[in-house]
């Protein structure tokens, strides 16, 4: 988010233009919190985790009268163009306010669940798995010395994207996604298979969104049916903080750049995203029309290589 | 752990015994599985969390014909000294081997949870508070971003040390351990003050064994309580894998120095501990008749500091 | 490295193929030192740096009568495919042995310097710029306290690619790479320019291979024209260990399972590289004809976005 | 740092006190730059490297007339009382100011090199040794794969103390340090003896004030004696920055709290320091009349554990 907002501000103000900052999102753009930005207002902060603007999740906005403010409030400021960063509610808001007002808005997908359809990639997905998978390394250390089964919960409330790629990466025997059911006596089948072969403990990664409830409640389940003790780690919100990844800084002041540059030819209620490692123009319509199908191919990856 | 086993057996091998691991812990010792190890067996392992030798939570032990069979491999293998490395179980198992056998016994105090009677520190908890406190720097990274109260549980079944030197050293409001209960009352005027100041985020640490059982219940209690949003992040065996710290590492390693020395002046049924810098030997009964108190000093900077 | 070599084999044995690791490279090869591997034997290795198998510079491998013997070795233990893993020498070592061996040969792209021709990334990339990163937010933290000029020496003797990815990522003010000869006077007036912007310290990345020698000399000369101390950090191979990131986890896992796919569809002499996305078959021939080119799109953007 | 001056400021106030910040060291003072701070003023700094406040190696505060003005800044705000946080020079000024204002003054011992008499330990010494020591573990990765030799230079111009506990904690073969001269011959007889012994790699940890010159010198000199290449790391002001570590940050809290209660109760040019696990007061000029001594039972340890 800070290297997004680095990156807009910096190539902005290299292309002549006038930047300035909304405090708090769309929250701080209803009630006209703008500040102007230098280029030394955003050094030494690419290394930051959070977002030193703030952020919010606004009711208010999703309100005619709330997206009617925040119109007025660029107006006032005469602003020619908006770029927003954020996630699939982040986009919504974005098209919902073109509606309301005529300048240019560039949207740079942001979000940790990777689930916004359109791009690759989302800003801050590198740094989630990477957060998430040396939380899991750590488990792995001790798993060896005991026989015992790990369930590990991840952000995903309705995209298992991280979970399949943590699985991936960190070796676990299974995932639970919300776009693949998985029937739990499959699951012990699997589990007493890794068993005989004589492997001594397991890890499995649990979307948070899965169909069960989480990985405190699939423990319950799984419990009685194994001799090994179950033990649970409930991530939650360490995965949103930490200094981002180099491809989380890469990807935000690539696209940060690109926004601009879409800004200033004209282009509006787009998304600037990656496919294939090249940066695209995506209709805002398209990317909050539908959510990121989960990757099949990644599925069938993890069940003939798990451990 | 792996720190000590390498002092142990470089520094016995410098004084010109011979050394043996014991695999898996008391079961290995049950078993019989005695390796001989040389100095290079002991290389390139002082970096690694857990343990290469293994461990285990022998039941067997625990009864007199374990004991007994444990009595029988270490007259057999001819040893005439044992160094244990482990927590209030493994010393008890130590102590209560010491009817049955009359090699000279050390036991190396190594928990994560600082619980142990007669050292100011144990192996392996510098590690786990710096592991713990690693993920509550990234849950404060957005904490500020928006309003929420965060429970972060860390280990500590019947001790808070964790959980206090946590939330010391994390910037939390509040801790919640085994040996202070706290009224939810109490804590949620707490909560009040603090929003009232302007505090826009607060962490809480919850020791796993604190009395309202655990970061959910407690996040469920005080939730209809509280106007911002609760998140439950549950650390669990996070915190006992990772690279050891440098103190962790350096603890160990006097502490396998000094139990081999202790052993060749004819010490028996002693810990090694640390007590004000300095290394000193504790008779093992004294060093499991209780459990540590919890550090009534720490409590009180904590309400003082906190934020 | 690792990662790799548990996708072959996994994806191997799950392909009905009997599957070896050669113990130490080329070398190992020459020498006939081959082991037989289980799914068992390639678990809990992902997370690990380096590689358990070892690895070597074989001065042997690059004599005919080396590869005679490694040819030789292959066809004594009835061996149909190869993969191999690693940078240029790797590929072009490869390449020399399909000369006189005539069962498939596989290469998979794996360097820190990301040099080889025909693929976006190499494995082990995303993990060295990550690392360096990482050095270089430390660097960042301490440099807002005083004024300092601080120089960081990265990886890359032919190569500038990490030194342009992680001055971008790190909010360097310059990088200097062998591709880009810098005039010292252009980068004082740089420095000048920032400083009288206010500026009070600046990171500059500096590739081992860079003209002027590295960045002692590079320090040597600047020193007397700048009224700032200048302090120089030298990483070397702390950027070729360190658990590897979840991007290379993944692309190394993708690419062994590719690598054995292609093997069993008869391909030999090529390597599978990553392509928009995408895994490709790329001729061994052309990936080491040519060296990487920099790019051209990276040097601006570090130039307009810098600190 | 930013832990001291948030214990300082709190504690401070929870006695009842106005606290004032001073910005950019002796500097600030000398130009009386100081500001007021509230509790919150202070809140979310415990997790950050370097300091909030900055700091200065000031000159002109060595002389009479710079300390003249830093004490009318003190006499115009009405300042009762001082603290000041940081290494021998921090001390030495302290002292001297003592001569030129009456108010009380306390000195916390901060220096990375934990190089002041009187206290067994500084704020941030831990810090910078789990620093190192994770740059030696990234080295140790790739150590085993390749016959090398590591030298590896760490902070210490005079003082070998992060030398001796990094080689100590990194499985080092040796630390050349500034205050044991170690003979060229007799490191290439280790090197030779551990090469015997079957050891492939080998790191030797240099401090950068030794009396050959640095880890380059030393490579010059020891290469044309030894088969195997050797790599060098200078690790430079990596070790200044990045999160304080759990111990780091008590330390800096308890410190904080004990420097206010000492002013409170009237005592003035004295350094707070930890003796034994307990915060002692030692008098200024003792803790600035001679450098702390090397620990030679370090020395002998590192001798017999190596590796």
């Amino acid at each position: 988010m800070n290297a997004c907002m680095r990156a807009v501000t910096r190539h902005g103000l290299h292309r002549g233009l006038q930047v300035f900052g909304v405090r708090e999102g769309y929250d701080g753009l209803i009630r006209g919190d703008l500040v102007r930005l230098s280029a030394r207002d955003v050094g030494n902060v690419i290394q930051r985790g959070g977002t030193v603007l703030g952020s919010s999740r606004s009711r208010e906005f999703r309100t005619p009268a709330g997206r009617e403010a925040a119109a007025r409030s660029l107006q006032d400021a005469a602003i020619d163009g908006l770029v927003v960063c954020g996630g699939n509610g982040t986009c919504a808001g974005a098209l919902a306010l073109a509606e309301q007002w005529s300048g240019g808005i560039i949207a740079i997908p942001a979000s940790i669940d990777n689930d916004i359809n359109g791009t690759d990639t989302t800003v801050g997905y590198d740094t989630a798995i990477n957060t998430a998978l040396e939380a899991i390394d750590r488990i792995r250390d001790t798993a060896e010395a005991q026989e015992r089964i790990f369930l590990v919960e991840v952000m995903g409330r309705g995209c298992g994207a991280i979970a399949l790629d943590v699985a991936l990466a960190g070796g676990a025997v299974a995932a639970l996604v919300p776009e693949a059911p998985v029937d739990l006596d499959a699951l012990l089948r699997l589990l007493t298979t890794w068993r005989d072969a004589g492997r001594r403990s397991m890890i499995i990664i649990v979307a948070e969104g899965e169909e069960h409830g989480g990985a405190f409640e699939v423990a319950r389940r799984l419990q009685p049916h194994v001799p090994t003790d179950i033990r649970v780690t409930v991530l939650g919100h360490i995965q949103r903080g930490g200094a981002p990844t180099a491809a989380s800084r890469i990807l935000a002041t690539r696209l940060g750049v690109a926004a601009v540059d879409a800004l200033l030819d004209g282009a509006t209620s787009v998304m600037v995203g990656l496919k294939g490692n090249q940066v695209t123009l995506v209709p805002l319509h398209e990317a909050v029309a539908a959510q990121r199908p989960a990757d099949a191919a990644m599925l069938q990856i993890i069940g003939g290589l798990a451990g």
